[in-house]
């Protein structure tokens, strides 16, 4: 294990999405923050706003050490809590400007600490989720595809475990609701040796940036109406909610004292409530609610 | 101690204060809904929007059992979590047009359990604060003077240990920030016997009322720019912050299985989230930050 090898790809994995983020949204308007943290590590933190197809998104990189590992670092082994640590991530948020663009979000991460025999304890996580708007199914079924075709590369098992666990991560239960249409999601990861790992989580950020602009590519030109916009900023409350309450990066960021201001990049530009609003039968918008926020096996449909 | 008398009184200010608010705002829209929760108990919930003055708001009623008192209901009695409880309650938040009269919040809450040798015990808790954008500090000592005076009737020491408790609680440690002016709050409350306690909540609602209303009738008609519009949707994006990742009641709410439209009753209109914005040195949205967002004793300023 070599933790300096995690920061030089991260680092390199962060460029090439800005690469393409500037090639497809040349217009975009970007503010990039390196800091540094009292209490050790920093990071880059690439905001970008105001382009022809993002409206608000994050490219963000943080090398973050630690004394003592809060417990929303780790979903089981809490034994660790209270360690040492030094944590890794890179973490990208879209918020596109046409609702016929879904809203993506991809994490790597990488921890490192010492068990209480002092011995060197790492693993990665991370996956990537999409959240449409106004869902075409071909679409989903694109993006679960490449997921897969990512993840067999490693494990024939790791797609169908990951796209499970991105189900029940990204779950709101106050709204019975998934967050969108989900993807992969995996945590305490170890595959064979350091290098495979890093390899994957490398291949991940590849794929999810890939399928992601590809997607944008094909619907970024939709025509949409002011009440198509404004059903997008009442279910980017949702996004609001669920990182918010439920995300545990969103409060590890916080419970370590981290930078808030790159925490919250993945905060939309706008989220607007309404009491009790629901969607008319047979709408675009009850599609969604309908055929989309629920665990599905989108590569096996009946 | 009768709960019923709770639930009289309780439903007689929710009643009272939506009669100020019609009159108030004749032409705010209301969407009124009572409910029943399987788990037992129900309430009812009075939303409102697109007033000429109000923009969102409600003022809910409610009364709930349940089998097992979530953590989150109790700051310091633990002894007490995963007893059988009744809870009941009256919120309001009122999110005005005019971002030159604030938000306003309040709550009284009254809860009742049996500890372990199976006695009754029962505590009300409460309080009101104010958000506001553009603050005007008569404003500000007039709301803290109606908070003071309404405690003294009790105890010479209520407004002290209150107003700090709210300090306290409305405070945003990710952003260094109190949530606005404050007033008064308290938990764990018996003051003497049960009928004292309860008129004493009753006159926090009634002086919450007169205040609000009192400060909105003299700013209501300040024209506003669209800018200060900006910043007051801005500045609601930390409302939202306060409520999903600390607010006591919002996950005693979703945690206790409550009616998600209800709790999250208190959410804002909109909320805009911007990278790393800051105000203008010297500006009116700077004198928020530097004069107003800190705990202060409004009522011995030197």
């Amino acid at each position: 294990m070599n933790a300096d090898n995690v920061r030089d790809c991260f680092n390199d994995s962060q460029s090439s999405v800005i690469e393409r983020l500037l090639s497809f949204d040349p217009k975009v308007s970007p503010s990039i923050d390196s800091w540094t943290r009292p209490e050790g590590g920093g990071g880059k933190s690439c905001a970008y706003a105001n382009g022809n197809f993002l409206e608000k998104g994050g490219i963000n990189f943080s090398d973050v050490q630690g004394a003592s590992l809060p417990p929303t670092a780790l979903s089981n082994r809490s034994d660790l809590s209270g360690s040492p640590f030094r944590a890794m991530g890179v973490s990208i948020v879209f918020h596109p400007i046409n609702p016929h663009v879904p809203t993506a979000h991809a994490n790597i991460r990488f921890f490192s600490t010492k068990n209480k025999e002092r011995e060197d304890v790492w693993w990665f996580g991370g996956g990537f989720d999409l959240t449409p708007y106004y869902p075409i199914l071909s679409d989903v079924i694109y993006w679960h595809q490449q997921a897969k075709d990512c993840c067999d590369k490693y494990d024939q098992k790791f797609y169908n475990k990951f796209k499970t666990q991105c189900d029940e991560y990204f779950y709101l239960p106050h709204r019975e609701e998934t967050r969108g249409v989900g993807g992969i999601f995996f945590d305490d990861l170890v595959i064979g040796d350091f290098s495979t790992t890093l390899n994957f989580c490398k291949d991940v950020l590849k794929v999810f940036t890939e399928s992601y602009f590809s997607i944008s590519e094909k619907r970024k030109g939709l025509p949409f109406t002011k009440s198509q916009k404004q059903f997008q900023n009442y279910r980017r409350g949702r996004y609001v909610e669920f990182n918010l309450v439920y995300d545990r990066g969103t409060h590890f960021g916080l419970q370590s004292n981290g930078r808030t201001e790159s925490i919250l990049m993945s905060m939309p530009p706008r989220a607007d409530w309404a009491y009790d609003w629901k969607p008319r039968k047979g709408s675009r918008e009850d599609d969604l609610y309908q055929n989309y926020l629920k665990p599905i096996d989108w590569l096996n449909l009946s």
